[in-house]
């Protein structure tokens, strides 16, 4: 099919789309899967609760519109929370409230703050709003740099954003840590906890108190990691009402979440603790994982996410790379990020106990073949 | 929780954002429904198969992430339409497709066509992308005005929109008439069918050649009304696929339409067939409920779709808004719409034979009162 030039001489897209990249989702291989760690997927599967909603879904649900503002979960996500349903909005995944958090404060052409390395969806986002990125370097061991904020308010950035605890390092920034950005930012501080329901209680880890405190920040949660439920596409927002409503009631799509997705996901959070259940085993498989990769001479930062961040030995033929693409041929699947300062680094979701078994052998295997 | 106010001294959201009004969806009565007749749901539940494979679906589906670009749903949209995969886009509900042709063609600041009175989502998708509106009034029958495409194109509109059959009249626009606006625009026609599927088949209707003569024309269907799943969120575009590669790969979010109704609408199209059982139901209905409103004094506007828009007789007392809410006391929902050309009308979605009976008899209970 011919495309046809329109009268400025371009395609019909926008010029700044079709000079822009597309984001690259994480690979579902098709063939031999013995153990699938590349997308931090959760091992376990949803509670049996939200199997038993999936089943008692009436016909009249699918018929009629949903609600369009998602009551029965906000209510639920509010209560588990301490806080008030005003202070909640539920949405299409989490990638939904990255992208409104652009749409409702950042004019096209404006600055959004981010740290780097960073989640490779946010210069996507940018780039659909004409935005400018100014990026703030983690330090060395993946801490925030004390200035970000002061980088950020310097470019006249009106959004920023964080992944805590951090991906793809897994590292974890403390409550006081993100106040003090959040107070010396003078835009919205997004902070993507996607992770979070796996941080180590005795952390005592608690952000909850940043949306009370400061005006300015907006916590992303999802169901995909904590609650095993990616395949459902929910996730929410948590913030002071004035940062929720506009999104709430203005720039979301009419009918955001479906009727099905919001049942489930009010069903999982009402009964968390089936999935707390789930974070025990991966924090325990995760300490057991970093010590075993340990002593194979993999260097593996501190994580309270459901990944490690393994660095490669530098006597591994090939390096990460070629570590990658051989376990990938043996049909157990990690990421690998080809940028600066992650070349060398293999991210491994922590899998069930068997599935972490089989990545070591095949690790040991291939140790023995170099 | 008090509103800090940013350096320029305003909210954190954007001034256009803060300046807008939102969408209003349909009222989804809480109390006594006798007939819901507001929203053009479809009257009547999903095919079995649809159901079947909601209780099919295996914990895995939840727990990992979906397909991407819904390869199962196109291929059957595909198969169904008789073109490629790559013509084909889902996404969640119609309302997202919209807003991914704004994204995707307009730039900020820029011009959107539309056809007035119209979808009322128009004018607050193209605020929330800084864009301005060119309205071409329909003629006093509802059809077209043969200047159309002239009045987009000397605005600089890059697309323009146009629901048919239309809403909210129902009159239907041959495909005659739609390639020859489509030739004469320079930007991309997007034409929302959601209502196609209730087009008599006698009108030998059909839009799909335009997809493969013209490379600005993208088609809008949903599975809202045809498929009795408004709950579900699934809709898909049509069109050249350089309409289709921009927004697959580039604008829209990531895991746009989730694991669970990507399954449904798929088998929801391959048993098309259920459906369209219900479409004769309805255009039976259909024509019954306009003979019955004329013989009480309305005057129907002709409908291809699943709803009449129907004239209150001048001797109605109050007009048709006492009457809207005159019904919607006695458990009867309809839409009313206080604009121009509409204030003197109802929009009322063809129901059951019993809902559309119990309508009549609130209407002729409603006379006698008057």
């Amino acid at each position: 099919m011919e495309t046809r030039l329109n009268r400025n001489g371009t395609v019909f897209e926008r010029q700044s789309i079709a000079e822009m990249a597309g984001y690259v989702p994480g690979a579902q291989p098709d063939g031999l899967v013995v153990a699938k760690l590349n997308t931090n997927e959760n091992p376990f599967p949803p509670a049996p609760a939200v199997m038993a909603a999936l089943r008692d879904i009436p016909a009249d649900a699918l018929r009629r519109y949903p609600d369009p503002v998602a009551r029965g979960f906000r209510q639920a996500a509010a209560a588990l929370h301490g806080v008030a349903p005003e202070h909640i909005i539920a949405t299409n995944g989490g990638d939904e409230l990255l992208r409104l958090a652009f749409t409702t404060f950042l004019d096209p052409g404006g600055t959004v703050g981010i740290a780097e390395p960073s989640y490779s969806l946010y210069p996507v986002l940018a780039a659909i709003q004409d935005c400018r990125l100014c990026r703030a370097p983690l330090a060395d061991d993946w801490s925030l740099a004390s200035g970000s904020a002061a980088v950020w308010n310097a470019a006249g950035a009106r959004l920023a954003i964080l992944v805590n605890p951090h991906a793809p390092s897994g590292r974890l920034s403390s409550a006081a840590e993100l106040a003090a950005v959040a107070a010396a930012f003078r835009g919205v501080l997004l902070i993507d906890e996607a992770y979070v329901d796996f941080v180590d209680p005795a952390r005592g880890h608690d952000t909850l108190a940043l949306i009370r405190d400061l005006p300015n920040v907006l916590l992303l949660r999802t169901m995909s990691k904590g609650y095993s439920l990616a395949g459902l596409r929910f996730a929410y927002g948590i913030g002071a009402a004035p940062l929720i409503a506009p999104m709430l009631t203005k720039t979301k799509d009419s009918y955001n979440v479906d009727a099905i997705s919001q049942r489930l996901a009010e069903t999982a959070l009402r009964h968390h603790g089936h999935a707390a259940e789930g974070w025990a085993t991966i924090r325990a498989e995760r300490a057991r994982l970093a010590r075993e990769l340990g002593a194979r001479g993999f260097d593996c930062a501190a994580s309270e996410t459901n990944f490690l961040l393994a660095t490669a030995a530098h006597e591994t033929a090939g390096g990460a790379e070629a570590l990658y693409r051989g376990l990938a041929a043996r049909g157990i699947f990690v990421r690998w990020f080809d940028q600066d300062r992650l070349r060398h680094r293999l991210r491994i979701t922590i899998g069930t106990p068997d599935e972490n078994d089989a990545l070591l052998a095949a690790v040991d295997a291939l140790s023995r073949q170099a």
